[in-house]
């Protein structure tokens, strides 16, 4: 047998404070959170690995009252009162020309800035897979700084774009309200499918 | 202010063991991991949120001589000899017929299983996202078990799918190994985008 080095093991809390015991939060705490923290947070989230190293999810932290009066308006009705009582609001994006860094990220494949540039249709291929990807580790990082998170796919995408990334390339793909949880979770927490219906065996 | 219930953080060492220290693996030592750990990653992973509670996310697990003989010819010709050396190889696939569940995983909604019954562009919406979302989860639940994952985008999709999912209507996403690491990494971590390349600040 060949000699394996043991990788660590997080222990019950830690799988309780991230996966086990976690709940989606609708409404906050007026307790702020700062942007070392919400740094922080990306300073752990970006080390989970992405296809090619392409890192394509860009995040928008929305935390000032004048921010959140130009993001409220273009999320859905049922969503405004969740992110307004959310002391941070993050905008989950990602950036159509990511392949501009790819001289620095994958230095060994330099040439791919050129071959992608002119297949924006690949491009597409790797932000619609590694976007939401890397806002799984997104959503596990906030957790991990025992902030709550609340994620929500209703918002009028095209709208956010056009008021916040204009000058840019980078498009919306999940909003994620982040903070200290008011109270307790206001309802029961929905069931997860048997494990008959969701692993296979080979 | 509010009384808000602190919620725990984990601690350095998890940190490292699921984000800072944890590296993408492709040779992995010959050391087994049983079924009661590969089901225990799914028990965790499966908590984290999807849209509206839909859990697109199937997982094969390939840990037998014969599942591995099966999947090889499929995957990117130099991607094979990374499943071969990993004791289990993981299929993530998304579900096509997940709206089959809504009944239990959402009832307060039970009327949108025959909604998406006859509306496929609106589960394909909630499976590109989900699945990758829930990728993300797995990939951090296999680290947390003290497990080294090896996800890849190389393989022939529809040739898995027709060899494992021909029963059903499961399509192969992402194929990640799993095991123990067979030795110090071979090279240097690939470097992450700066923070001025990926946050924004409103």
């Amino acid at each position: 047998m060949s000699v394996s080095p043991a990788l660590p093991r997080i222990d019950d809390e830690a799988r309780a404070a991230l996966f086990t015991d976690a709940r989606t939060t609708y409404s906050f705490a007026d307790t702020p959170v700062d942007d070392e923290t919400l740094t922080g947070i990306w300073e752990l989230a970006r080390w989970a690995p992405t296809a090619a190293n392409m890192q394509p999810l860009r995040v928008l932290y929305v935390r000032t009252p004048e921010g959140k009066e130009r993001l409220l308006p273009h999320l859905d009705e049922g969503n405004r009162p969740k992110s307004a009582s959310a002391p941070v609001v993050a905008v989950l994006a990602v950036d159509n020309r990511f392949h501009e860094h790819i001289p620095h990220i994958l230095p060994i494949r330099a040439e791919l800035k050129d071959h992608f540039d002119s297949e924006p249709a690949q491009r597409e291929g790797i932000t619609s897979f590694n976007g939401p990807l890397q806002a799984g580790y997104f959503i596990l990082a906030v957790r991990a700084f025992g902030l709550a998170a609340g994620p929500m796919a209703g918002f009028d995408s095209a709208a956010i774009d056009k008021e916040f990334f204009s000058d840019s390339d980078w498009h919306s793909i999940l909003v994620v309200n982040i903070g200290h949880p008011a109270g307790a979770a206001e309802f029961d927490r929905m069931p997860r499918l048997a494990l008959e219906h969701v692993l296979g065996w080979a």
